[in-house]
Parts: structure tokens; sequence; C-alpha cells
């Protein structure tokens, strides 16, 4: 595969998101050679995919290409491309025409949203994971209007403009906030004949409460602030049948243009690649110091890994903490330096937004609501983009919506290939 | 199709582009109802549709939501779908369910490259005319690079490398120009097996000069400074064959493996609908006040007609002109006044970007070519554009790309879909 002769430590890193590009970051002045893997060409800020997804953002202000990222990084190849298995006895991993060899191995592949074993739903019920999935749940978002717009019978309006949100984590709940407002605010006199005003927007979870990570006076701020935006959140059911009419939660059905899914997370194939057994979500279990049993070389990473004595949440702070961490580890046993440490998480805190001046923020002891919390997750994600020219054009997109509630990517695309 | 009564004259206008969009906003104070349709949601600033396809701007930066548009103009709706046919007779145009009735029509498609009865060529040499066209484009070129970088042979890589554009017009011209800078620039150290600076771009044009629109002296410098970026130039040889492998020339064989088509214009299928016999271009003859002969309550205009007497060019300045013109014309036929004097295309000149600090103008007897035409050129381009947000963002993309070299919108998108 590569026609550079090399002759250092070959460190192999799969997924460029917040952990793996941590971890090629970390190694940036050690003295190996670093292939850094993913299906994409892009890094992406995945906290903000649910403002592509309901139209506030445009898919390359929350994305970069990931070798632009490294391009001052001499030690450092990207490839683009599919990993599709790992020989851990050959010490390779299989990536489309050929193997790539390592000496350490790194997998941050991360997760993709999980049906619970009805996989079928997929189809009418889409997640949210990569820049296509957004711009898709923006086309159905968006001609949903534009049908019932055109709709034939009240009844058909209705069932257009009822959209079900299933999951009440950080994403359903952002997901919800961000669809009333975009229905009540930002489209609601651009129609007709129709008020988008009166669009229902559901939050299901199965759970007894929203935010299951946060503290239990924020999951209710949170359901009360939802409502307050005119969304129904219904809790403690499970969606039984999701199709192309609608939800059924046991026996009750909910008739919806559109449905969302937000929940049940499922890991990448890492476990089956290495041959353990994975959690319940499909995670890799991995030692204090972030190796799976058995394997010496190979580190598993932000949600694709599980940590057996102390489950960190699956947030982007711990992910660039472990790539950071097995950044130090590797250089260390290169350099053939003492056992490191075991991997240690210093909470960052965990953030989640409703809507216009409502968020919620649980650092430590510290459980900030409303309007301040609102502002702190703004200025967070822009401290956070990944360079100045995003955090410029992020704020402008921001302060114009704030000013005149409107929506800077309003686009149907994708029509043609639907 | 309507639910609401309507007893004030009806104005149905096909087409959101500039044309029709000028058309429906001279009749924003008129005693008509006006019912806009297009297939898109979203008008577009099509001048700049090549930066989208050469990922310098993001699809959202040029294109803004029709009923956003017309929001404040009470007497207008906007319907999105498909028109399939228009029935003069019963004065209806037909529309996906149902048919829609009209006393005045205002036919305003636009154009869509044409093949030259190649339509096979299609699949591997796609054209430009829309966002879902430019982001697939974009894919194409950037997946060139990546895979040049995994080639497994340099006759391999050299093919991934070059890249040909069809067509010496303004967007074949800009194309060259920004893909040249593409590979010459914004790429250039962000590989390591393959050098990008060495792609090869040609552009193949079969009459004996590139923007045949232009003076003559404008075409020889156009010729000169895409040299100077580095693009071949070809001139005087019509493309015999288009696949994936490469293009061909007669008996000359170029290996390609990118091909963009931007020659061959083809107009929308008015003058199917309308039963009347278009020119070589598919375009509809209209008389001096652009109806076209037999019809007294249908007007076409923009790329979508041709004035039999004067020709016009194929730019957004007709198009808006001509909108402007028949909404007068509407009124004062509804107002039972005189018949309005002929359409008069008043000159706002003809202008194409080549590069950075290179660019031609021609207004009248003035032709101005190279940094001074470059500068006016974007004025000109941020001063049309819709709103004041597009206007900044767009500045703020343009002020990074010319301080630092990057381009903005390096996604690669689609790729599950493809």
């Amino acid at each position: 595969m590569s026609r550079t002769e090399r002759t250092r430590p070959q460190v192999v890193i799969v997924g460029a998101g917040f952990g793996g590009l941590a971890a090629a970051k970390g190694l940036a002045a050690a003295p190996v050679d670093i292939t850094l893997i993913d299906r994409q060409n892009h890094h992406l800020f995945q906290p903000l995919l649910y403002q592509v997804a309901t139209a506030g953002l445009s898919p390359a202000e929350i994305a970069w290409p990931i070798r632009h990222l490294v391009r001052q990084q001499r030690n450092t190849r990207v490839l683009m491309g599919e990993v599709t298995g790992v020989d851990p006895v050959r010490k390779v991993v299989m990536l489309g025409d050929g193997p790539v060899a390592y000496d350490w191995l790194v997998l941050a592949t991360g997760v993709t949203h999980g049906y619970f074993g009805h996989d079928e739903w997929a189809a009418d019920a889409p997640g949210l994971k990569d820049l296509d999935d957004a711009t898709g749940i923006r086309r159905r978002l968006l001609l949903a209007f534009e049908r019932a717009e055109m709709a034939s019978s009240p009844d058909l309006c209705a069932r257009l403009l009822t959209i079900a949100i299933v999951g009440g984590g950080p994403t359903g709940v952002e997901m919800a906030g961000a669809v009333a407002e975009l229905a009540r605010r930002a489209l609601a006199r651009d129609f007709r004949e129709i008020d988008p005003r009166k669009t229902r927007v559901l939050l299901l979870e199965a759970g007894p409460r929203l935010l299951p990570g946060f503290p239990e006076q924020l999951s209710r701020y949170t359901a009360q602030a939802l409502d307050r935006l005119g969304v129904e959140v219904r809790l403690g059911k499970a969606v039984t049948r999701c199709n192309a009419d609608g939800i059924a939660l046991g026996d009750e059905v909910i008739e919806a243009g559109t449905i969302i899914w937000a929940a049940g997370v499922k890991a990448s194939p890492a476990a089956r690649w290495l041959g353990v057994t994975g959690d319940r979500a499909g995670r890799v279990p991995v030692g204090p110091d972030l190796r799976p049993r058995g394997h010496d070389d190979i580190y598993v990473i932000g949600d694709t890994a599980v940590l057996l004595d102390k489950p960190a949440p699956g947030t982007a702070p711990v992910a660039k903490q472990q790539g950071a961490y097995v950044a130090r580890v590797i250089e260390t046993r290169i350099g053939g330096k003492d056992e490191p440490p075991p991997f240690i998480y210093r909470d960052r805190g965990l953030l989640a937004t409703i809507g216009r001046k409502a968020a919620v923020i649980a650092y430590k002891r510290i459980q900030l609501k409303g309007r301040l919390a609102w502002w702190l997750w703004g200025a967070a994600h822009i401290y956070f983009l990944v360079n100045l020219r995003n955090r410029v054009i992020v704020m402008t997109q921001w302060l114009w919506s704030y000013l005149v509630f409107e929506r800077g990517a309003r686009l149907i695309t994708g029509l043609k290939r639907q």
C-alpha cells in the first residue's frame, strides 16, 4: 500500500473523531509513523450535527478535512477508506484493497444508532450520525411542510405536520427543541394554507425521565422547558413499531409524517474485529489503561470502549482525553519506560441545549439551567470549533438567527437521488 | 388544489430563478393572485455555483428558500413541484397531483446542459446546474485526490489526477481556473504520496476561442491567464466520446479520471409544452413583447426564450429585466391600458472570472481584464447576493481564502447514496 520506506514504529489509528484525532495530535512529535484512517474525508463536530439537521448550520461549518488538520504533522499520513477487519496475529488492519501493518493500533471508530433488533425501522426513522444523515433529515423535515401546504385533506395535513423524535438523551432533546423552534419561529409566516406553528412535535422516551445522565432536577427542568416550546414529552413507554404512517407505543398509534431516531447506540464492529465479547451496546470492554484483555498493542477509546471499572459518559471530552492518554502511553512504551498510570477522566461536565435561552449544564456539584447555561453552552461550542474561520461563520449564523429568528440553511437537497 | 377562494386574475409563474422571481416581485402590488412554482425549495445564485463545485462555498451560501423571499408579498403563494405540461386551451398548468389554473402564464424554467445527442455521456461527464450537481462534482474532484493518494500504480495515479472540463464558455473557464487553484494551492501540501500541484487540468472547447460571447482580445487574455494557472487549453476539436476512462477528441484519447461538462445548453421542455418549434438549443422563439406566436396570455423569459429580432445573452441581468418587464406588461394589460412598448435589454455587461486576481469584463465599449476586473467581479457578486447574511458569510469565506489559500467546504458527502 505504501510507496515510502517505513522503519520507525507504525501507529495505526482507525477513526478521526474526537478520540482518534487527539491520539494523532498527541503523537505529533513522537518518533513514530502514524496512519490515520477514516471512512470520511472530514472530522465532524458532532455536538452541532442536530443544527445541520434542523437547517440552522451548513455541513461545512461543523466539518473540516482530516488531512488539512494534520498537514503540518509530517509523521502522519491520512487514508480515506473503510476498515473491514483487524488481524492481531499478523498485526495488520484490513483496508479496502490491502492490509496496513501496525505496531500499535488505536481503535476510535465511534458509535452508530441501533434499533434494538428492528433494523427495518431505519428507512422510516433515520438516525443522526454523519453529515448525510443530517441533510437527509433536513430534507424530510422541510419536505413535510411543503407537502402539507399542498395536501388535499386535513387528515393528511395533520399527519405531515406531526414529527416524532425517539429517545430522550441529549440528541433527542436538542432535536425536539430545534424542530419546535423551526416550526414555530423560522417557518411561521412563510406558508399560506398551513400554519406551521400548529406542528405537533413529540419526544418519546422509554425510560422514566429525559437526560438520564444528568441530575434529576435538570431532567425536570428540561421537560418543562420543552413543554413551553410546545413539545409533547412522553415518558415510560417504548416504541413497538415504526413505519411510513407513524409510530406505535404498544396499543397507542401516533400518526406521524416524520420520525427521527435518537435512541439506542450501537458501537462499531470493533468488538467483532478483535474477537472479544462486547457489552450490551456492542462496546469493547477495556482495562484501566484502555487495552482490551489479551491485546497488548491495541487500544480502544471513546464511544467504542467501555471502561470496566469506571464507565465514563459517551461525550467528546472523554474521547479527547482518552486519545491524548493513549498517545502518551504509546510514546512511553516505545521509550521503554515504566508502565504509565491508569486513565483517569477529568470531569468536563455535561451540556445540553433545549432551545432559545434554555440549556442545562451539570459540572461536578454545580447545576446550571436557563439563560446563563444557554450562553455558556454557545460560548463553549464556538470555542471548541476547529478553527477561526468556522468560529466566525458559526457566530455570524447564530447571531443572525438570534436577532431575526431565521435559519441559515433551509435547503432541500438530494431530491434526485432520493 | 387551492383551498382558498380566488377571484382576482391568476398569474402562474413557473420557475423561481432570476427571471421568475423578478416577475413575482414586479407584481407584488398588482391586483392579482400569483402562484410561483419551482422544482426546488430554493432560489439559486447560479453565477457562484462553480464555487460550490470546487469546495470554496457551501450550498446555503448561494441559495435561499423561495417562500422566504416572497413571505411579505401576501398576493403570492409558492408551490414546490414538477410541472409536467401546459394546456393552453383549458388554461391550466399540470403540476403533480392536479392542474393549476392561470389567466396569465410566465414560463421561466431555465436551461440544463445538453450532450449533443449523447445522453449516455451524462453519467461520466456530469454538468453543473443545481446544488446536487455541484456537491456531486465536488465529491468526484476530492475523491480523485484521495484515490490517487492510495493508487497502486503511477498510471492509475496519473489518470486520477487528470481533470477534463468540456466547454469554453464562462462556466468552463471558471471551473478550469478554480480546479487548477484547488489543486495547486488549497490541496498542495495536504498529501504525502502525491503532489496535487502536478494535477493535469484540461479545458476543451470545440470552437476557435474561449468565451465566444466576449470581445476577442479578452478571449486571448483568458487563454493566457489559464495557461499561467497551468490549465491546458485545447481549441477547435469537438469531443467525440466520454466514458469512465476519459475523453476522445477524434483519434486522440485523453485518459481522465474526472470529466466535467460545461457545454451545450438545452432548454427546458417549455417548447414542447406549448407545441411550438424550439430553436437549435430548444429555446422558445418569442416576439418583442416576449410572447410566443399564437399565445396571447403566455410569456416566456430568460434562458427559456430566444428573442427573434435581437437575441440577448443567457445571463442573469437579461432574465431579471425580462421578469420585471412582463410584470409591468401584465399589470398594464389587466388595467386595460395601451399596448406596452417592446422589451429592450439594457446592457449590464459580461463578466467571467478566471482565478485569483484575473477576470474579464466587457461592458459596452469598455474592456477590463486582470486584477481590477477581478475585484469588480467580486464586489458585483457580493452585491447581488440575496441578503445581508449571505453577503457577510461569503465575504468572510473569500477573505479567508484570499489570505490563507484555503477552501471553506472541502467535504466529500453523499457517499452512501452514490
